[in-house]
């Protein structure tokens, strides 16, 4: 998908939710349990009600992984039911990869051609060669890890060199030489607040791919404040738990799709402010 | 494994050689087509051959997801060939994980609960959170990049704050925090040369998970001299490429054989010397 099909579909649907498929049988409603493919049937239950309120899908591979061959397979008749039923809607495998080029390159073969997600969420530490083989396929996106969500993030990315320069600075500069706005989008956490500030002077134009609203505390009227783009948005809010586990009961899609509904009308407002 | 169980192995062995089973498909011979399931199958020719020269096995995850299921069913095969049979080699799943707890959690249930390995790569770029889960297993490892092998290692790895510490040795001691020599080691690359020296000052108990001899161009002498740690050894240098790929005919594994014996050579003579 390119940046102004996306935006497009931001525009039409007044939301830039990302629904975060982190599903975990432990934490699925009893009534998925009866059916075959209980972790499949529940994500094609909780797509098909929120679909409206969203523009984008994020499985977490760690929850898929989990479940050995069983979960592969459910990601992947996931993934085949999105590309086959929601062409329109951005699907990012959040699988957190980098390595040697020779590796990343059958990562990159492993998303891009395998299963055609549109994006793969990518770790920088191992620089320009661990994250070029993601960048050489058309309309498919590397979104690199900048300033996460989570405490951690404090450990090493606030990093400061002699020139007061942070290590997710660093990385936001240094990877514009290998991407661009068409092919790069960066992480940054809710939790980060102001932070977006700081983002938005070294990469205007990018998409953020903004996790931590909710279960994690992150503010989407902070977020918006600090790291929207007047007129093409240039975020991706990502919502999992709060989404798909707002019920545990045989209406778990039907709530999931309110919890939705309820995000996409902030962001409505917002847009239209 | 303990540390001390895998300094025994090394000491009787005269070894400390990983083999790395980046078993791809497009660079295997032909005669395990043959076979019903041809990965797998050329693993354990590998294996059965090369297991009295080496102390170690790191299969590399991104060569098994690009096959799919199938490719992820003789991952596993692998792993259980390999705990049955040779229980006294340590095995490292090299994935180099890394996210935020709840999903790390999840990573290391699927590695060290169902796969049941000794260790797993970890990116550290997400901090303390992101890795912690991994270090609640006894007796497993957690395997931390530190300063990796690749051209890429000096985009960020070697960022320098106000008092001239370096990202990896920033990384080296916060871990330290985190998890000890027992459980956790660090990967530092073939290619780094004398930097071993400096690595060696922050961590001179911990083993080091060495790639990049061979097709990488580091040398085995230079990581002893500035690397290994007098009577525990300290280092696992692996080799991939150069073991795996040794001959493209049917006498595939015995040149393995001859390659992995090779190196445990100089490994033996290093250790005398």
């Amino acid at each position: 998908m390119t940046r102004q099909e996306l935006i497009n579909q931001i525009r039409m649907k007044r939301s830039f939710l990302c629904v975060g498929l982190d599903s975990d049988p432990k934490k699925m409603p009893q009534c998925v349990f009866d059916l075959h493919d209980p972790v499949f049937e529940f994500n094609k239950a909780i797509i098909d009600a929120t679909a409206p309120y969203c523009v984008a899908y994020k499985p977490n591979l760690a929850f898929y992984e989990a479940y050995g061959m069983e979960g592969i397979a459910a990601f992947e008749s996931t993934i085949e039911y999105l590309n086959e039923n929601y062409p329109d809607h951005f699907v990012i495998a959040d699988a957190k990869r980098g390595d040697i080029g020779n590796t990343s390159a059958m990562y990159a073969k492993t998303f891009f051609e395998q299963y055609d997600v549109d994006a793969l969420t990518v770790a920088p530490y191992m620089g320009e060669d661990s994250v070029m083989p993601f960048l050489g396929y058309k309309d498919k996106w590397v979104i690199l890890l900048a300033l996460t969500s989570n405490k951690g993030s404090h450990d090493f990315q606030l990093m400061e060199d002699v020139k007061g320069e942070r290590l997710f600075e660093k990385v936001l500069k240094t990877s514009q030489q290998w991407g661009d706005k068409d092919n790069m989008m960066y992480v940054v956490g809710a939790t980060q607040g102001r932070m977006f500030e700081d983002i938005r002077k070294l990469v205007p134009d990018h998409f953020l791919l903004v996790p931590g609203i909710g279960a994690q505390g992150g503010s989407l009227e902070e977020v918006c404040r600090y790291g929207m783009i007047p007129g093409d948005v240039g975020l991706l809010v990502n919502s999992s738990r709060g989404i798909i586990y707002a019920s545990q009961g045989e209406d778990f899609a039907e709530k999931a799709a309110e919890k939705a509904q309820e995000l996409q009308q902030q962001m409505a407002a917002i847009m239209k402010g």
